[in-house]
């Protein structure tokens, strides 16, 4: 990151003019929060990314209506515990409810409310119980950081820890805040999109350059990570922008749109990061870096297929160095390359070990390697030698916790 | 099955004319087999299909300038234990070096004899004791029942069982034979083809005819099994046919071929089948059947992503009813579809239940539910009421001993 962007304290709330807070409004989960709501004192430019999945989650859908549309976004209201995926018109009329009762408690328009869910799919939400959340909500918006730090924890399902970031930086001589929030740890192989991430900024940017930027940002951030391979029916990643900071607009990719990428980029690829190290069950960060690659579109292909292999990530559990499982992984990812060309090197706090040149394997020591594959976050890097491209995927290990949560998720 | 066909006993060595044998050559398990030959009397006719990872081991490139080439086939010499994948020109040597052992010592032409590995990859053969073992099998050739079963248990790795399998038909007045064994437990995902499988067939059919069939074949067999998601670098299915049966030879798609093909269907879905039961961990074969799909194409696209899934495969494994983890699946496949057209069941030989209809979930008996889901073959049977298509998929449970398995495979 560059000098230009510094990190602060807080998450969503950070950025001028946003509100948030959370409620426990008892529709899955009991003993804990499970709605949350983002809030900006005035309507803001959006954008956002979807799942690609076939099977859309209700509230995806009709979030996709609202970024589409020329229309502004003022709140955003989130449940955890019930997906609202595969529940037909009733599904549907569980965020319109939600929607016109967010419209009539925080007086915005219901056009304005982006909806989202998170967790079993194929269960219907119970909507008297959603709308007196929404009006406990509307009582508790805060525009503290400890608001939006609460908001984050509202939103978890099997994560273990919430996940926020905000960030600051200059455009002219405004200072622009941007901050964000995510949740995820099963059902984690985004594809063009994330699971749930919020991001709120105080940057006056047009809603072109906006979609833009965020289009770009996720190709490398959060579809980039995985953590079981399975791309989820809700996954939703928003972005609003009030204006607030009062910087000169940015309408077009000049410096200043360049200054907001890089923030933008740094804060998805933390929150990504920090989803991929909390996948369910995980007890490490696994880092795949393919460097000179001959395409980014290979480079890309190859590192996500070394930390979604089933037997990548469980070769990552035990400390087993069993590079071969990654080569592998590579050879079915779809990407060309020639194997004599390849140099492949484990990396972590704990050292650098080269076990693969040029298409033989090299004789190194057992012991060093298990140390390396023993750190909390562990780098498989992978010189391909035949190009300049270089992409970086991030997921976990495969471990018995992760068979304990889901084989019996719904109870 | 049609009537035609008739399950005998025995594996390879059921047809006329094929030997097999296994040794101990100590490659790298202690107090088991670890080598294996398939031998034909006569030189036969041969053809196969390989993994299409990028990746290929040694025998893999070695086998498909056989089976590529016009050249017939004697001999086949497996190991266990060491894939000889990603191991440069030594790996290459030793694959020559087999060739030319079974050669001296069985009497036939090098050019004559496949080799097949499986295991770690990225790792050395110990060329003395490979040749040493290629010795050892020459002085036990057989032709019995038992030498075959002998064999299917000698290429095991991870695998419980062994699998063999031996089908009679009739060709014109002729009875003729097919037999196969067949190995895999992880590392398996095939595409476009399988992990190993040696089938052996005494009738007489030409080489086109016999890679038409066995190429079609494996897209509805072979193909449709997945364990963990990982195309292995190993795969291989070769058949060999000596003729030995004296049926009047099949060189186009007549009736003949149609027998011929019915029986090698069978026998291939048979050893896939039990494949994918005895996947690693594995405590329930786990099935799914798509049909009235609007295409093929899509059929298997939505069948091998259910069973593929992850969550689907953990909630299996738990015998919870989470019939969502089915429809998102289905959703990432690739298939297009509209999720109000779909009908979805669970059926065992515990009963068969309606979970969720035209893209609304309904209400079950969860003890019903459990029930169906804690037999030893599950299938997920799915109704996409969308046109004529029909495929099937088979896979097995994610369980904790997978993970046991496969966090230190190599020690």
């Amino acid at each position: 990151m560059s000098e230009k962007i510094s990190i602060i304290e807080g998450g969503v709330t950070a950025p001028k003019g946003y509100k948030a807070a959370a409620t426990a409004a008892g529709i899955k989960y009991e003993g804990r929060t499970d709605m949350a709501c983002v809030y900006s004192e005035v309507p803001a430019e959006c954008a956002g990314t979807f799942t690609s999945n076939v099977v859309k989650a209700a509230c995806v859908k009709w979030d996709m209506k609202i970024t589409e549309s020329g229309d502004k976004l003022q709140a955003v209201i989130v449940n955890s515990g019930i997906a609202n995926a595969c529940t037909g018109q009733e599904g549907f009329d569980a965020c319109k409810a939600t929607a016109e009762a967010a419209a009539e408690y925080m007086n915005v328009s219901a056009g304005s409310v982006a909806v989202a869910s998170t967790g079993v799919i194929g269960m219907q939400l119970p909507v008297d119980k959603l709308v007196n959340g929404v009006k406990a909500l509307s009582l508790k918006l805060d525009g503290s950081i400890e608001a939006g730090t609460e908001a984050s924890k509202a939103i978890m399902t099997t994560d273990t820890v919430n996940k926020e970031i905000a960030v600051s930086f200059s455009i002219g001589d405004t200072t622009v805040t941007l901050g964000g929030m995510s949740k995820g740890s099963g059902m984690i192989h985004p594809n063009m999109c994330t699971m749930l991430g919020f991001l709120t900024t105080d940057a006056a940017i047009s809603k072109e350059m906006l979609t833009k930027a965020i289009k770009s940002v996720v190709c490398d951030t959060f579809n980039m990570i995985t953590v079981d391979g399975d791309t989820s029916t809700n996954d939703t990643l928003l972005i609003m922008a009030n204006g607030m900071a009062g910087n000169k607009e940015i309408i077009c990719e000049d410096s200043d749109y360049e200054v907001f990428y890089e923030a933008l980029f740094y804060v998805c690829r933390f929150l990504a990061r920090k989803m991929a190290g909390d996948g369910e069950g995980a007890t490490a960060l696994f880092e795949a870096k393919v460097i000179n690659a001959s395409s980014l579109e290979d480079a890309r292909l190859m590192a996500r297929s070394v930390v979604g292999s089933n037997l990548s990530k469980a070769a990552i559990y035990g400390h087993d160095a069993n590079f071969g499982r990654f080569l592998c992984a590579m050879g079915y990812s779809g990407a060309t390359f020639q194997e004599e060309d390849v140099e492949l090197y484990f990396e972590s706090t704990n050292g650098k070990l080269k076990v693969f040149d040029h298409g033989v394997p090299l004789a190194f020591d057992e012991e060093v390697a298990t140390s390396i594959l023993s750190a909390p976050e562990v780098t498989i890097l992978i010189n391909m030698n035949e190009g300049k491209a270089t992409a970086t995927a991030w997921g976990c290990d495969l471990t018995h916790k992760y068979v304990d949560i889901n084989a019996d998720y719904r109870s």
